[in-house]
């Protein structure tokens, strides 16, 4: 039995005293605790396959900000390197693969579902050590990355402004694509029903790159996948944040999952007209009003919360800044918790 | 007397025989002779400062794509360099400004208007170049960056994922941002009527950042200045492509403008939707599709034609991207002419 599981009754569509609060990347650069955790590794994934460290940093912004969710620190890119394509990560460039999908051969050789899924021990271990740590005070939350955004990666090689390469091979090997979606969908599945095993109380997953793909596209090439990780997940709920995938908002607010995530560019009022009033919202202040006076911030978070309607879980509408002041998140997450 | 006026003809709403076709960046990388000519300069700002390079790249698709529409070889980052605001162009990097604008005296110290527009002599003359060596065969664009999009650069210092340092700007110092915003707008109407003046017949506004602002700011800090530079231009069709913007479609539909572009992102019906039928609409095929085959890029055009309804300029729904295939962009501009 959870303490606090205002996040839970509002992701299940009922009414809740206050909306739930967290944010995006609240464990990270934001806070001094993490960064000093941060410097006693040479390296992001070296930390991020720790489970004690990994346990620590999900906890700090619970103990620092109060807020009503935590959310297991890890990195969406564990998924392919566990499939068996290896990354580095460049500071401040990103992530870069040494060797990309360019054929049928390279997808045929990437491992997946629960045989993939098993060597991501680490996480489970971190997930376990946080849970006991939380102690029943809030739910955890676990993540994965959306196939078309992990296959973004895999193919492309690195973060990109257009993904143009990613997008070439959809263009010309459809077919390719579609097996290569399918490995990671099934590897998928089985990292988040292991998350669920283990005591994840919600999964979200992120389509980073949802919005530089066309209609058309998003709709091939990204919502069955989402979809059928959606409908194997019946434990829990399950948060889809599709980011610029407002043009897909009324497909995704169609999909088996109970929280549709709204980047700060859509109107509350817009998607909540797409979306049946049964679903969820999450979001989405946008993530640079959090560098205005914390007056400002106070009337910016009440505007956002009041243009919400129905269940809603407050957040940014995007990972928070590393730059953010920390008063103005406090601000942030205060303002909610006190309507 | 132009011997092909279509795009003029669907700028001002008329029923064309088939939609006038151009491509955003089609002075560019696609073309042999376009590399050829950037060979020989060291610099991209060199190259863009010699008014008879200007008109050759600018003609160089006219000749070799046959398209319905020539536009004036440039960059955005001029009007900023006028202005007062240095700027280099780094390979594989973009645009760098070694002093960016932190606070009021930096903007006040930038000159604008006409007297900054006047330091723009090379573009005028690259103008009046190429309009002799047109010789009346097709119109020719002018275009310039939206303010907003000029001041994110101008704040921000270089490209961006994030644009958060110039969205820090606005929310820290709205006032400051407003007096920067005008003295843009300001230099951008002295500049684009200059253009006209010496013969552009059509001019566009590229808001290529307008997709990170959220609505209500986009709403304040971008549409009334492109509504500015709209109603100081009667002389000629203006068109605004503000990239992402999908948010400000129907306000984009409501400025003084007869063209609004749309992205790759944008369902035609639904941009039509919101637009009144006597304003035209420009795109929008994804870049990438011109990496399928020929066969594939035919039926993908013809699709996206018969996707608009009402006056339609056709063009991609971004710039072309440097490696797309000549035969491509060729299958993409027969299959319109062909109609």
């Amino acid at each position: 039995m959870l303490k606090n599981d205002l996040l839970l009754q509002a992701a299940n569509g009922q009414k809740t005293s206050r909306p739930p609060v967290w944010l995006m990347r609240q464990a990270g650069r934001i806070l001094p605790q993490y960064r000093k955790l941060r410097s006693s590794f040479s390296g992001f994934r070296e930390f991020i396959k720790t489970p004690d460290a990994v346990a620590e940093a999900t906890i700090q912004p619970v103990d620092e900000l109060g807020v009503d969710a935590a959310i297991l620190f890890s990195d969406i890119l564990v998924i392919p390197e566990a499939m068996g394509l290896e990354y580095h990560l460049v500071e401040k460039k990103g992530p870069l693969f040494p060797t990309t999908i360019t054929d049928l051969a390279g997808i045929e050789s990437l491992q997946s579902g629960a045989e993939a899924a098993v060597k991501l021990e680490y996480v489970y271990e971190g997930l376990r050590l946080t849970k006991a740590a939380l102690n029943d005070r809030i739910p955890l939350i676990g993540f994965a990355g959306a196939p078309w955004t992990l296959a973004a990666y895999m193919i492309e090689g690195s973060g990109s402004k257009t993904f143009s390469k990613a997008k070439k091979f959809l263009y010309q090997h459809p077919d390719w694509a579609h097996l290569l979606l399918e490995k990671i969908t099934e590897t998928t599945i089985a990292y988040l029903n292991t998350k669920i095993d283990q005591g994840a109380n919600l999964v979200q997953v992120f389509d980073s790159w949802a919005g530089i793909l066309s209609p058309a596209h998003y709709r091939k090439f990204a919502v069955p996948y989402i979809q059928k990780i959606c409908s194997s997940l019946d434990r829990v709920p399950v948060t889809v944040f599709a980011k610029n995938a407002w043009f897909a908002l009324e497909e995704l607010g169609q999909l088996d999952c109970q929280v549709v995530g709204l980047d700060w560019n859509t109107h509350p009022q817009k998607a909540r007209a797409l979306i049946d009033p049964s679903k969820c919202l999450q979001g989405n202040l946008d993530p640079c009003a959090l560098y205005a006076d914390t007056q400002e911030v106070e009337r910016l978070t009440k505007q956002m919360v009041h243009s919400f309607d129905g269940p809603h879980i407050a957040n940014l509408g995007h990972g928070v800044y590393p730059d953010t002041p920390l008063d103005s998140v406090r601000c942030f997450v205060d303002t909610i918790q006190s309507l």
